[in-house]
């Protein structure tokens, strides 16, 4: 068999200052940097008058596996989940800072990957990777945070939901659940492809973000940790009861024939599941919700999270106790 | 031998959650800080409808290790190096965002010690550290993002010196070089107390920064990679030379000292040392410069950094290869 030989370029080849051109000189910069990668910090336009902030740790075995992930989904990844933050406050998101730590043998294709996962993720959003740094680690090790900018309107934050609001999600849930537990049962690509796929790259629904301020939304939160626990963090900040209708909660074909095969309920995949990034979020009840928002459930008064009304446990991603 | 017998309850008692609340409710806000921890992201005031962002990457083994440093320590270290960066800009903190990754057996006296650090370097400047990440992890990883505001001021680059204009520090230098050579050599705190600490805790002269800025400077960078390195940064993106007056640097008492002991030449570490986060900048000549300046140099046509009339290699600190 004949092999074809690859130059393989590594970090240590390339050092420091090289890694950082070489990332730079693939990443578009839109208007909303001022000043982009190269100096001491960057700056960013904020015409609100206020910046939208959240951070990421993820950590190579933990978050993410090399061997599971290419280096361009775990970029798209990594983005999707912070650029989910920013929306789910109903701001637009402007730039994304990213703390890589990698091997010194990290392949340029390697890197080339990750660097073009982070811009296209960014892309969807019209924002740019700003600016960010690089470190030596036996582990792949990234920060990531992004910024966003609120374009005049209130926050929607957790705490707002008030009794009498509809609760409605936006996105999927459950398929990241069920991707993940299709590659810990070995058996990732063969019959689910879609579902492997979407533990790899999560699709959050951008748009629905600024959206539901625009619509009003009293509550907002990205459904990172599960669905019960994201909406227990709502009930909790806002002192109230959610009622959630199990039967509003659809379960797509591919999910209940990958938890058939695997014994599984695909229902706990959607109420439990992390990382598809929805948004869950509370309206007034006389809102009219376009196509994107599906209604789940009812705030009432009260506390904590009702399913059928049986009181839920929180269950969802600790990430200390599992 | 009597024992005190201390409870140690560990990151994994307190859970995900109940670390967040605990790093939370030690952690001051300040009124920039319109959103604080807890929700899906905070929200910052940007009076100035700019925003000046930088990232970094901390990695224990690689950038701390905690056996040469308290969790006090390592918080005021990531802390400050991530301010002096923004004041590096001509531009005054107003927040922190900090991903912290650690093991499932962190003490709590360990991570209260880390949050004091963090919170007491950044009241320095009046900045909150307003976010965060935990995650679990083998190693201590920081990921950590400072935001500032400039004030109506330009951004103070690295790429404004022009031939003709005076170079000058404020801040140390050498004296973390020289900290970490004798924690190398295994006699940190013998003889040299505030070398081994300025190894653990640098401090950057944050007012420094904005007053620069204030001052009329045309260039200015943090002092992390060592002065050569990052002098010759500031005229790589000016395109001039910068010529070094060795004999206008200072090599202070302790330097000089700790130096002989190792058989070390002091100004090598003046040079060439990291991590001091000293700032150095170019001014107009007709500057009149406070005492916290201290001129070393001057910018003139060409490219490079000359000391004494002699080319210099950027020796200082490369990630990736060292």
């Amino acid at each position: 068999m004949q092999r074809t030989w690859r130059c393989a370029i590594t970090a240590a080849d390339l050092g420091e200052f090289g890694i950082i051109a070489r990332i730079a000189g693939r990443l578009p910069q839109f208007p909303a940097v001022l000043l982009g990668p190269g100096d001491d910090a960057a700056v960013l336009r904020a015409p609100d008058g206020r910046v939208v902030v959240t951070t990421d740790l993820l950590l190579e075995g933990r978050h993410f596996r090399r061997d599971w992930s290419s280096p361009y989904d775990i970029g798209r990844k990594a983005a999707a989940q912070n650029l989910a933050d920013v929306v789910a406050m109903g701001a637009d998101p402007t730039a994304l800072f990213v703390g890589l730590g990698m091997p010194k043998d990290t392949t340029t294709d390697w890197l080339d990957g990750l660097t073009d996962g982070f811009g296209d993720e960014c892309a969807l959003v019209g924002a740019s990777v700003a600016g960010g740094d690089i470190a030596r680690s036996d582990l792949v090790v990234l920060g990531v945070t992004a910024l966003g900018d609120l374009g005049g309107r209130a926050p929607v934050t957790r705490s707002g939901a008030r009794p009498g609001d509809v609760v409605a999600v936006a996105g999927r849930l459950g398929h990241a659940a069920a991707g993940l537990a299709l590659f810990l049962a070995g058996r990732p690509d063969r019959d689910f492809p879609e579902l492997a796929d979407a533990h790899r790259r999560p699709r959050p629904p951008y748009a629905c973000g600024p959206g539901a301020a625009e619509l009003g939304a009293t509550a907002m939160a990205d459904v990172s940790d599960g669905l019960l626990q994201d909406l227990g963090h709502i009930a909790a900040a806002s002192r109230v009861r959610i009622d959630v209708d199990p039967t509003a909660l659809l379960v797509p074909g591919p999910l209940a024939a990958a938890a058939a095969e695997l014994g599984e309920d695909p229902l706990n995949w959607v109420l439990t599941g992390g990382e598809d990034h929805a948004l869950a979020a509370a309206f007034p009840p006389d809102v009219r919700l376009p196509g994107e928002w599906c209604v789940i459930g009812q705030v009432a008064e009260g506390e904590g999270v009702q399913v059928s009304g049986r009181e839920q446990s929180r269950g969802g991603w600790d990430h200390f106790r599992d």
